[in-house]
């Protein structure tokens, strides 16, 4: 029996870079966090202390700066996958390379209904975000890519019931045909190729999933996520598979009879904990197999 | 020299009530959390341990949810005013009271270009506020609105400067023609009137700080937030005061020369901590009193 | 009627210094979060955008750390008030300051029973704070300290009833002669004197506070506070006054009657929101007048 | 080609269990986080909205408060084992589960230097986590167990170097021979066995986790952690195999040059963001596969 090293990786997490163009007096503006991780053979690092393979966290800082310049940020896609190819192919040690981006939405600001050349307000709540693998070297290198959005929140007022479902010695709940339904969904998909049109598959992905949320008669929180992962299946032959985490953030109707009023769902108390944490994975039959494109991507199934 | 109690008050902080009007297909939704508090002469209940002047937190937190069904829920600033002057003239130990809200705002489900009737996606970065304050009760009652708005976030590419300023033996900071100014708005505004069009006050006041924070050319971002305060009081006349509370999220320049890079405002990196921290207010200077409008109003100088 | 500049103050927030005693082989850790502010007649950089009396908050970023190995960091009352008093003596434009500083309490981590002589292990829940104000030069200089504490979390499980209270047609509580009684602790203590043994006053207080906690048999939290701070005024001749600040956070006995089982408080459910809030200040009846020592300090009536 | 259901779970979140002994005037308290999910064969209620076969989240709160009291609550580990083994043996259509659970530590709080009877005050920073998985039933059934800490913060003021290390054309780090090192550990391990001492490993591991990061004369990051871990492995038979993850919490020595002052170290800015990110596994050679057990666990390589 002997103590070994298993499982290892190092990087810079949450390098906060704003990239803007402006070389015309209407600038654009790109803000993401950029956390990068490199895999490779550091048994030295660990066991002897030795760090002669170690490229320091502090260079792949310097290295997600430079490339935001010499590179550019247009999707994020695109720049993680020139970040993860660059550790892997121009670093000796580094096998393998994990690239986490998120990137923060900003509107123009409206002057006389006119977006503003350089001025920007932050736009919405939710976040857009990517998982870049590069793994193995030359002709045998694999990549995958993985992107999604969190923090995406939607309620429906109705077109919702949870009904004959299951009981055991546990079970109190009523029974409900018409009822709100809210969730903070957090996706991520994974495409079947590294040479897609990022910026229309994302914008797609994002509309379809609130068109189908809004639209399908849910029996069930379950049974809305399905659909929604289906229907970005449908629509979007880049995507492999698709998984969804939403947890079911509780509306309860609150008792008004004590004070001799009827409440028929129009006054709410939104909980927050517990939750109900549904995660569901729609893929094709026929994908390709996912190979370490979800290793440490947290909060699926 | 004796021991005795000085200001006190009690109440239940942060009732997240949703309110959704049903009554026709196309529904509406408000979405609040609602902090009520009481005041008056609860000695008793501090010094005696007696509960008798004492309505408990709970049925304040009941009233709060009975009031979004028989009042209704339509602009937070009546919403607060009726809860305050209901708990100041229908509970007789309590001669004064403070409600503060939050309003969490939401759009319709976009679903073939027409937003959806019941489905709807949080909107927006930014959070609507209004603290309502009531003391004293018969003729004698005093009512103070202040409203305000939270987290709306801003940042300008250029346009901004930051020169000619103070030096002292601690001063290594450069002059700058040419920097990104960003920051997150708290803004609170006394109302001089509580028979206001709030809504109509609060879309105009929010669109003047946006606007203004485009288009001034600002010297350094105390500037720009006087002009925003200015610009509010010379549209409306029912705001007597307005303060604002910015901190100034530093965007640095990253230093490319290490790798033969010339850096021109373009990549830059965003610090979370130090931050300026900008407070100012603006007023009129035939303002009336702010009495105890601004009492337990966090933030803000 | 005319537009003018309130009050406004300016400064740098949030200076994460981490100061080091390292002279001999058992080394001395002070962890702070510094925020300064700085006040005067700043009316040219609002109005006009003259930054000519503006020091940058950069410079008092820098000063900050200056000061820290200048002056050193022991109490932090003391290192607020040398940076307090500094901008004001030395800085000709300010006229007043506010220094608001958290520590963050480290243990030695043990070693064979012996704490170790430089690694330390992050201690406690609760940050001790500060908040020293200066106003004014010369011989009118005023400077008042405002010590505290927050984030202690503390619960009784017995020892507490709630019984007694007002009733109106809002009210369903039912009285309890026996429940658990929770809240985190936010207290701010005024100090009549800028000459205090700030260690022993700020270990002596805590005591007391966690003390008069555990031992009062409470009719309501409203009791422990005041009872709390009544301690602490007797037992510390230099605290003028006290205030607390604290969420009933809540604890409910689960009806396990559904499910055949009898609940004698043994199982409670720790809710998020709504809390209650209670707040109050206990002070002599003789105390000095507060002056500005409680402006902008957040969340205290 | 065809769409199809891929992995899913669906459970209830953070349940907020307090469970108070308080059969003698003594009392002892246990104050957890317990989230449940359950898997098998939910098709029907993705696909078809059928709930026939789920047993609701809101059932599975109930359970774990129904066992909190039958079962009671000592070691997390027996209690998520319990509720796992529960769902999977009595719930029909349920073939796994996964049980997470974490646990807030509260100390008495000392009264004339006696630990009161059921006062208590929260203790420290970091918080013991369980993640139980069940799998499988009848004589098939397998059962990993995978217990951990979380925000246990740890700095070291000498004893760390980081230099030899290697450079491309985007390194700018100077190599040190004394530095501060410090991180806010995050750790989970595999026990090879569901019948252990529960509490004696468990504060065995936090106390060789703090030992070691304490005694090693650090080369590097990697370097503490691989030993910690091994020496966890060393003295605790029953871990199979233990993950860390570590930021790197960096503190930068502040230049005071500019102000005439020297800096031996002594005044540290403690930064944000970016950090380093350091993830390792050490491992047994003859460890059991660990199938399921980390299935979901996020955060670790």
């Amino acid at each position: 029996m002997g103590i070994v090293l298993g499982h290892h990786q190092y990087g810079k997490a949450e390098n906060r870079v704003v990239r803007i163009y402006r070389d015309t007096p209407r600038h654009e503006i790109h803000d993401l966090n950029v956390s990068t991780a490199l895999r490779g053979d550091f048994a030295g690092a660990h066991i002897d202390g030795d760090q002669a393979q170690v490229l320091p966290t502090d260079t792949q800082k310097n290295t997600v700066f430079a490339f935001a310049k010499a590179h550019g940020v247009d999707q994020i896609e695109d720049f993680g996958l020139a970040l993860g190819r660059h550790f892997v192919d121009d670093v000796e040690p580094v096998t393998g390379s994990r690239i986490e981006i998120e990137e923060y939405s900003w509107d123009r600001i409206p002057v006389d209904d006119v977006g503003h050349d350089h001025s920007f307000v932050r736009r919405g709540h939710d976040v857009r975000t990517t998982a870049v693998t590069v793994d193995g070297e030359g002709s045998d290198q694999q990549t995958w890519v993985v992107s999604g959005l969190r923090d995406l929140v939607v309620l429906k007022s109705t077109g919702s019931e949870f009904a004959g479902f299951l009981r055991d010695e546990f079970t109190t709940l009523a029974e409900t045909h018409d009822r709100v339904m809210s969730t903070s969904l957090a996706v991520r998909w994974r495409y079947s190729s590294s040479e897609v049109d990022w910026r229309t598959a994302y914008d797609t992905i994002r509309a379809t999933l609130l068109e189908k949320y809004a639209t399908v008669h849910s029996l069930a929180l379950q049974q809305s996520l399905y659909e929604m992962g289906e229907a970005v299946l449908e629509r979007r032959a880049e995507v492999a598979e698709i998984r969804l985490s939403a947890p079911n953030i509780h509306h309860f109707v609150v008792d008004l009879a004590p004070f001799g009023m009827q409440n028929d769902g129009e006054v709410l108390y939104a909980a927050d904990r517990p939750y109900g944490l549904i995660q569901v994975a729609v893929q094709r039959d026929d994908a390709p197999a996912p190979g370490r494109a979800w290793d440490t991507v947290p909060g699926f199934c």
